[in-house]
């Protein structure tokens, strides 16, 4: 791999875009003109890990380096700014796959206003891409945090949820290493369109950036990403609350096709919805007079909020999830990233 | 490996500093008030590629990753302010090691006025960091840049260099593939104290934040820091600027023992040091008329730049190098990171 070649190729694949920006690619570091609250987050995708190229293309895994960092702004309702990846690219990768790579990354980048505004590569024997992502918000108080949480709110939720997970499911049933028949019985659970489309969830994670923007705007008292899923997460954000929280299972919104896959797999639905990472929907708390508010400010950025659940007192963090008949379920295996 | 619980680990091990910070770990993305200009760059360093745990402890790889980053705020002048560290762990790691490589990091960080205010971690089959470091200037034009050199100014470095590369012929030479002869002759060439500062300046560089900060308030045209090698980054450095570079390799200041340990490996020492990366030094171009402040700035912030060539007019990028009889000389390799 020639590295200065590869840069300059990377970077004349790059649009520059947003008047913050003083310098970007070429020098030491990046500048931009900075004001009010600056928010950053960085995460890392890992080759085997995170993502196989087996089944995920380059521009998927691209977008999906960039998705992730990007959702955790969402989670902020900052909006977003500029990129910083870094890319770790083992020898035998084709250069061609790598400016697949960063081709998702931009095309990501351009439609959610973000600018890939520096970066580095770097040999390693395994692809592994970390992404740094500013965002910015005219005021600190104008963001949404984990901790705001408090006894009576209301817990909803963005979108769809399970969609990721069964997109998991479906691709390790591409995976040869699985049985036959278990294979055919998930390749057939599901029409072709569906199909695709929970691939599409898993692979191309949409950050939920404007309804992160318009749920702080709307008085939110906390709010978080969906990246570990809903319990999980639900546990996160109650812990840092210092409260506790109730979910109940009958009232997810759960994105279709996911119950034939959660049942060729043996899965129960609202499990599978609750317990798989990666959907990247948004999971607010609001305060009951403010419910509406956040409802209308979900519709107005294109989705829809679900009420399923509240938070409570009671011990810190601890999240009880509820089946259709009121009784506590415990889920069989949580997911974490 | 527990994610959670080492994160939290993490955590509990870093200071947070500054009164930017209005949230950083615990939160899906750090908050920081902003103003002026933002600075920002990432670095990744890879086990086996940047550094080896043979030879490296996991603090001095820890200090490395984020020195590294440093160095390139401190080649714009930028003051440091936040880093953003995301750890890729084998699950064959303990995470005391983790900690110690954090607690390398938190050192440096704490001693250059930085705060670690976010990051994560995850699993990967080799140790990869990647550190996204923001640092801070009142104002765009505050800060020094690559591409400001013009025809004729001088061209000055900072301290001394060719000790990073003398370090790692040394740590190369503990490296048991090599012949025992080589071996031998490298473990005598200079006294134990200097062997240990030689190495310490290849595992442990130092960021040259001050004097940066000081060069690009004294005026400098163009700075960048040495991380490829002075014959390289002047490359950087003159191709940016549209001009040529000449070097004279006699008037290089080059570290002590540097000597030693190159004819003892059969190199010659201004070319090992005009050739080998890391050492982080900060290179600038100057006006004449401008060359006494910037003397008289790289003394305040403690250190002191040698002059050692200039720019002209000719092939944007060229680099000439010249011995001491002012002929041109040629380098047998070039190092690259």
């Amino acid at each position: 791999m020639n590295e200065h070649r590869l840069i300059a190729r990377i970077e004349g694949a790059l649009e520059q875009r947003g008047e913050r920006i003083v310098r970007s690619v070429g020098e030491d570091a990046a500048v931009v003109r900075a004001s009010g609250a600056a928010v950053t987050s960085i995460d890392t995708l890992v080759e085997g890990v995170h993502f196989k190229l087996s089944t995920h293309s380059a521009a998927d895994v691209g977008h999906k380096a960039l998705a992730t960092a990007l959702s955790d702004l969402a989670a902020m309702g900052a909006g977003a700014g500029e990129v910083y990846a870094s890319l770790a690219v083992p020898g035998e990768l084709a250069e061609e796959r790598v400016l697949e790579l960063v081709a998702g990354m931009e095309e990501l980048a351009k439609r959610t206003g973000a600018t890939i505004a520096g970066g580095d590569v770097v040999s390693a024997p395994t692809l592994m891409i970390s992404v740094a992502v500013t965002g910015w918000a005219s005021d600190p108080q104008a963001l949404a945090y984990r901790d705001g949480g408090r006894p009576g709110d209301l817990l909803g939720v963005t979108g769809e949820l399970g969609g990721a997970g069964a997109g998991l499911i479906l691709l390790e049933g591409l995976d040869a290493a699985l049985p036959r028949a278990e294979r055919e019985a998930l390749e057939t659970a599901v029409p072709e369109g569906e199909r695709a489309r929970l691939l599409a969830r898993h692979r191309r994670p949409e950050p939920r950036l404007e309804a992160g923007r318009a749920l702080a705007a709307a008085g939110v008292t906390a709010m978080i990403d969906l990246s570990d899923g809903l319990a999980t997460d639900a546990g996160h954000l109650a812990g840092r609350s210092g409260v506790s929280a109730r979910v109940r299972l009958a009232e997810l919104p759960i994105a279709p096709a996911v119950a034939a896959v959660a049942s060729a797999a043996g899965r129960e639905p609202a499990e599978l919805a609750a317990s798989a990472g990666d959907d990247y929907e948004l999971l607010v708390a609001v305060a009951p007079d403010r419910a509406e508010a956040a409802s209308a400010a979900a519709e107005g950025a294109g989705t829809r909020l679900t009420w399923l659940g509240e938070l409570s007192g009671g011990e810190e963090g601890r999240v009880e999830l509820t089946g259709r008949d009121g009784l506590p379920v415990e889920l069989s295996g949580y997911a974490h990233r």
